[in-house]
């Protein structure tokens, strides 16, 4: 077996290394401040007994599994606590192989690019679904794609990279296509809080022996590196998953489940309209401008991203390369998401710099 | 597939419903404290500035790899920061079992119950070397067993649960039969600063590609639920065991991380030797009430643990749970570690009340 370093961190090394200032809109990280009941979590962490700093539950604090439990209106005993989404999208789909039900992934096109590689790396294979222009899925698209071969349907919602947000009835249909095959949806949910559209739909709402939902506090409170994540699956596969856990990581870090259930408490719903408010701002700033550059654009209806297409400028390592030395700005080449996505580039919206970075190329593109 | 539920969770839960008082002696958690340094790292980290809250390098920080790299004096680039010894021993064993010689994994008996967890999670087989009662293990033994099947050879030392410490010829003889047989030696040393007898050799003192060390700092810093351990391959095998890292974990936690580094930079020699001194003292008083109880056992030369034998208590759950109930005293039923310890207990000396559980022990066996 052999993984490709993602392409991602090739442009992040060659951003670094380029001559000149440069804008990076590359990666999913925010740029905005954690709660401050997190920090506040954590340096009273440091203060606990000792016995506080020795394994937590291998699922979870057990507060902290309640507090996502009943956030989610599921059981407690169906939550397991992650290092990140990261973890909980392989605990899924590791958990969708076992179920022996066929070895396929079905994934969308463009495809955050972490999926094929899982799916790889677990001896399964993958195919996928293009969606429209817009990051649209159709079910029947899907359903048409399924087989007894479908293991698991994994989506993201809202998307990364397309900032599409699938309707209830999309999400809906997903799961009954997953029941029909007898697979598993997978659906990872990680940019929830920052649906723009007021149309996100968890898969959650269709009550099913056949879906599983993956998370993290990661991007919610702008903490990709302290790395709390969950995955809720049905009761039915959840004791499999929880061993697998368990071998793989033993537990998710203690302190930082502490903090983030301080922040889950005392966090109020400001803090997550602040960051809404302030991503709407960025989307604006940066579609004006690619306006002005006569670029063809998609408006974000949820998660961080605004995918673009320059005449001309094609969606390769190349292009991105030449704008960070032309212009010093710097995103992702779409050919790092699929197929469907080759002419395009994405632009993270996690930088002060935004209006900047869109002044730039509308500059350049002038 | 399908794991079962550790034991040790059984007899944990068993302990906390019993109707009496009970001295834990079940889990290898420490009960000492951290490094300050540890704690003040944490302090600090928390008011870092925000984008110090997002991923660090998927395999580590640079800084925490350089300094992790010069004490074990091999390549920074050789070292994956990991979620513990748990994930390190994971990726250990999946990359063994990556290099496609073979699919077996040669343990020994007793063993670490999670090794052969993990091997069957990931799809390998395992089979046992016994050691001698003392828990030596003879690199011939280990020769013996192996085959052109063999993926890898998996051992503890300082060992869990027989307190063994393999000698430097044991490590060097291990690494020659990995090489002999194109497999891949793996030794996990996350007891090395509780080596009590001086005589404790690493893997990484004879120069191989055919050898993993696995390490963390839960035990030696006395922070289990931190999560921060690692792994040192050759840099023939490194790269794919990077890529599986970030497709299963992205990263692991940054403040323990931040912490962890802080922690290795300020922590003095006194400090592990203290907990050493602590160690000695307990190991010295609970094998005297073992005389007293007129018990066989294992004085350690290294680890937190030392095994025990009743006349007519058989290493069972039942006897187990016996002894919570009559004795007060919660240990470890040998069999949980193999076939070779079905008539011991272990007990693991990581309570303040040793003293205590010893006289119960002496007691109740008079």
């Amino acid at each position: 077996m052999n993984y490709e370093t993602p392409l991602f961190f090739q442009v992040m090394a060659y951003a670094d290394a380029a001559d000149r200032d440069v804008i990076d809109m590359v990666s999913g990280t925010p740029d905005w401040e954690p709660p401050a009941a997190l920090r506040s979590g954590l340096r009273e962490y440091a203060d606990l007994e000792s016995d506080r700093f020795q394994y937590p539950p291998s699922d979870g604090l057990r507060e902290l599994r309640e507090e996502i439990a009943a956030r989610r209106g599921v059981d407690a005993d169906q939550v397991v606590v992650t290092n990140g989404a990261g973890e909980a999208n392989y605990l899924a789909m590791a958990r969708a192989l076992e179920r022996e039900r066929g070895r396929e992934f079905l994934l969308t096109d463009p495809v955050y690019p972490y999926y094929p590689g899982k799916a790889t790396m677990l001896g399964g294979t993958h195919s996928s679904v293009a969606t429209d222009d817009e990051g649209r899925l159709r079910p029947e698209d899907v359903r048409a794609a399924a087989s007894a071969e479908t293991a698991a349907i994994v989506v993201t919602t809202p998307n990364n990279p397309t900032g599409a947000v699938y309707p209830a009835e999309t999400m809906r249909e997903l799961v009954a296509v997953a029941e029909e095959y007898d697979a598993v949806l997978i659906s990872d949910e990680v940019y929830d809080h920052y649906d723009l559209s007021g149309r996100f739909a968890s898969a959650l709402e269709t009550d099913s022996t056949h879906r599983i939902v993956t998370n993290a506090f990661s991007k919610s409170m702008a903490i990709t590196g302290v790395r709390v994540g969950y995955a809720i699956f049905p009761p039915e596969l959840v004791a499999n998953a929880r061993s697998r856990h368990m071998l793989v990581t033993v537990a998710t870090t203690r302190p930082g489940q502490y903090a983030v259930l301080q922040a889950l408490r005392e966090t109020g719903p400001e803090y997550y309209e602040r960051n809404r408010e302030l991503l709407r701002d960025r989307v604006d700033t940066f579609t004006d401008a690619l306006d002005a550059a006569g670029a063809e654009y998609t408006t974000p209806s949820g998660s961080f991203y605004v995918m673009a297409r320059f005449d001309g400028y094609p969606g390769t390592l190349e292009t991105v390369e030449r704008l960070i030395d032309e212009a010093g700005v710097a995103g992702m080449p779409g050919e790092a998401f699929g197929d469907s996505r080759t002419d395009w580039l994405r632009f993270a919206l996690v930088s002060p710099r935004v209006e900047e970075a869109a002044e730039r190329l509308a500059t350049y593109f002038d």
